[in-house]
């Protein structure tokens, strides 16, 4: 009986993931190839694929069914029923929580907002954009209400994106990593040491830069016959299901590492994706853990890998060969010292390694403050460029440089932030792992050949999906909870071998 | 009221019609980009968004909203709202009348049968395909059953795809065609001159192939605002509304009027589909009027326009600049023959202008035959060689040129095939009565300028989709019924010309 009310539950879900599948193949193609004069009916399809998405989970049905299964003795003997019982529990209280007319002003305020935003930054004036932060703020505390929290709404929010990921565990791993990048970053400002940054003001042919993509995503694992690589403004990873996962890249002619890292960011991301199990698709179990974990598997071979001096042993000989022109004066020492330079800057997206979660930790900071009613969207560039100073010793010249600079919040993403810094956490803690589990891991490397690792991943991380929360996986794997010391003792020895 | 219950059909509409839209993109991106392993889910996704459609069409709300229309005396008052209320009529009883188990039999035989298909035209082995067009032939005349029919089973087929048309009409034509092409062929066998055929035996670089299709489908109208050239096996033209209407080529090394052909081919269909009236989208009004309407519109650019002396007064001069070495020793006059040249030959897709028709016309007898009952399956190879001697007189070597080379009967597609010789017949009949509107069309042609020409179109058959029958369009056009003296006229003077 408990198994037909499952059957009956499951039969919703895959209705549903066959809608969001559709929706993902919409998106994927918005931005690889559909004609201008697409957009309005596009505009038309998403709607209408959401709407039919959001009709199906928060049906009456699907709370009928969860309540009956949630008290059963059946579901207590059945682990992975019960995992996918309580990821769809989670989705479906998030659907019934926020109202309806709530989802429609933050879809109606998003399309402006998003505008507003782009021109502000294009002119660098944040009284253009101030409204639409001030109304997108309220919106979201309003989210955050409806969803409803033990101790800050904040935690609403994050919640969305980091299930079970709270304010107060959040706070003190920041700060302790605020305190230590702060003297990693005073020790390279002592070094007399820099990288030979005019490495990447040289010419790079764009098609030799595809070959090197194509190169380096497949000898690291992802699959082709589940996936492809095109082109697009800001690279992104699309997953319908395990077989088919698509992701993108661009190239910058001068600075190769910009295509290359890119490729290997969304690459992770798609490995992680195409790894789901298929027999669980698209139930929870089959689906990604969180936002912050799925991080963790970009950045692992992002900067655990691909920055790593074992990586370019195999590495840096085919690229002398794609580029002998460019690279004819630069030694292997030097490449790699030169995508492992530390210096702080101004722009999130463009900051290295060290530098970054700082600017992740200014952000949530920042956030928690506004969703909490602490600090008033009007203060924003002030409060900005005092945290600005106090962590990096400098000011943003101007509000584009500064508060303006990143889009998350003019749609009204707060609570996303954090997980690019738990990503970088969780990376370096998998990293820990999997070099005590697998002996002589960078030999592999230097072969070029990372199938021990990416098998390691698999097991360990792909096929769990969401049978676990976040922090109960990072106990599995590591047994212990999420702590800075991985990563921290990563960027310690970074700077020891460069600096 | 009357105008309430037509907009809530209209909502039905648009709902099909978002479906619909959905399904053209899954089916263009199964066609182009998508990954090998992402088939599995496609075909869930397009199973999906079929059942849907289906569910929604013959809903008994259809039916009853269709109902109360027509009894209405708002809807005779209305021309408009009354050529959608036809066209759904159309459409619903085709879909309530063909019972589903009569669907899924259909769609479970579709896979097994095209795969036999393709073995035994690989082996040119009838036997092997034998059993499934024999299952596909009692299935269709089945479906013949269920929709209805006055004179033969065979007109309930052909006007799934041309609605109106039968047998009895359709016969004559056939029969006149038949005979005055066959007099044409005469004279080309007595006469001395024949093309230069080695002309397509020579280089021509896909990189300045894909340039000249760019050239000729803009320069002929196609916006790639509103669509895009990609390249796949078999060339075809998806419209998901007029904002993104895509179409497809593909290119030989050696032989350059494969892809240029395709892609004016396609280009002709695109620019149809573009030109439809955006605010009747999905409604019958706003889609294409019929099969062999549609097929009228890609003839008429590919053979009426593209094989003209005026076309190629303008065009082979760029040939010549894009591929200087392979036409060096080519004359304009030497080129516009060979693209004109006529031979008797085994294979429909291969074949001239002139004989297409011929391959055209022995598919309608011998399907018609088939669906009537006095022709059996496993007789096909006989009558095949019998008729095709009869009308070019020789004997295909062997099944796969013959009666194996031909897809459609495979997906038991019968009835579809009269549409393309129906397309040309249009095609010669619009040539005519647009050159009576335009003066000195021709000369347009060889500057280049094909606006007059498509504004034309656009105003006398685009913008009309199904407010009309095929049959009423012509006669509002042309004032006279379908006559195949546009078409033989055509040709009779480019075999005067030529040979």
């Amino acid at each position: 009986m408990n198994q037909k009310l499952y059957q009956e539950l499951v039969d919703r879900e895959k209705e549903r993931g066959l809608l969001s599948s559709l929706l993902e193949l919409a998106e994927w193609d918005e931005s690889t190839y559909m004609p201008k004069k697409g957009g309005p009916l596009r505009g038309e399809q998403k709607a209408y694929l959401a709407k039919k998405q959001h009709a199906l989970l928060s049906h009456e049905r699907t709370g009928e069914l969860l309540h009956e299964l949630e008290a059963s003795s059946w579901l207590k003997e059945h682990g992975l029923e019960r995992a996918n019982v309580r990821g769809i529990r989670r989705a479906y209280d998030q659907a019934v929580k926020i109202p309806p007319r709530l989802i429609e002003e933050l879809a109606r305020l998003s399309t402006p907002s998003v505008e507003a935003w782009t021109e502000a930054r294009r002119l660098s004036e944040f009284e253009l954009f101030e409204p639409y932060l001030e109304k997108m703020i309220a919106l979201r505390r309003e989210v955050a209400k409806a969803l409803g929290y033990k101790v800050s709404p904040y935690d609403a929010l994050m919640d969305l994106y980091e299930p079970g990921a709270t304010t107060a565990e959040i706070r003190p791993l920041f700060a302790t990593m605020k305190k230590e990048i702060g003297s990693l970053l005073d020790r390279v400002g002592k070094s007399s040491r820099r990288p030979r940054g005019e490495i990447f003001e040289r010419d790079y042919p764009i098609a030799q830069q595809e070959n090197l993509s194509k190169l380096a995503m497949t000898a690291l694992g992802y699959d082709l016959d589940a996936g492809r690589l095109d082109l697009t403004t800001h690279p992104f990873c699309r997953g319908m299901n395990p077989g088919d996962v698509r992701i993108t890249t661009r190239y910058d002619l001068k600075d190769v590492r910009d295509g290359l890292f890119s490729t290997i960011h969304e690459a992770g991301h798609g490995m992680y994706e195409q790894g789901l199990r298929p027999d669980q698709w698209p139930l929870p179990v089959g689906k990604h853990c969180s936002m912050g974990i799925h991080e963790s598997q970009s950045r692992l071979w992002e900067n655990m890998v691909a920055r790593s001096e074992a990586f370019w042993e195999f590495f840096f000989p085919k690229m002398r060969e794609l580029f002998p022109s460019a690279l004819q004066d630069v030694s292997q020492e030097q490449f790699v010292f030169a995508v492992n330079g530390v210096e702080r800057s101004f722009i999130r997206t463009e900051s290295d390694e060290v530098t970054y979660n700082l600017h992740i930790i200014l952000r949530f900071e920042l956030e928690e403050a506004l969703i909490k009613g602490d600090l008033q969207a009007k203060d924003v560039p002030t409060a900005w460029n005092e945290k600005f100073e106090s962590i990096f010793g400098m000011v943003p010249p101007k509000s584009a440089m500064g508060c303006l600079q990143d889009i998350h919040w003019s749609c009204g993403d707060f609570g996303y932030f954090p997980t690019y810094t738990l990503g970088n956490l969780y990376a370096a803690q998998w990293m820990e792992c999997a070099r005590a589990a697998l002996p002589a891991l960078e030999d592999d490397f230097r072969r070029g050949d990372f199938a021990r690792l990416k098998n390691w991943l698999a097991t360990n991380i792909y096929v769990e999906g969401q049978r676990m929360l976040p922090d109960e996986l990072c106990n599995k794997i590591a047994g212990n909870d999420l702590s800075p010391e991985p990563l921290l003792a990563h960027l310690r020895r970074k700077i020891d071998r460069f600096y």
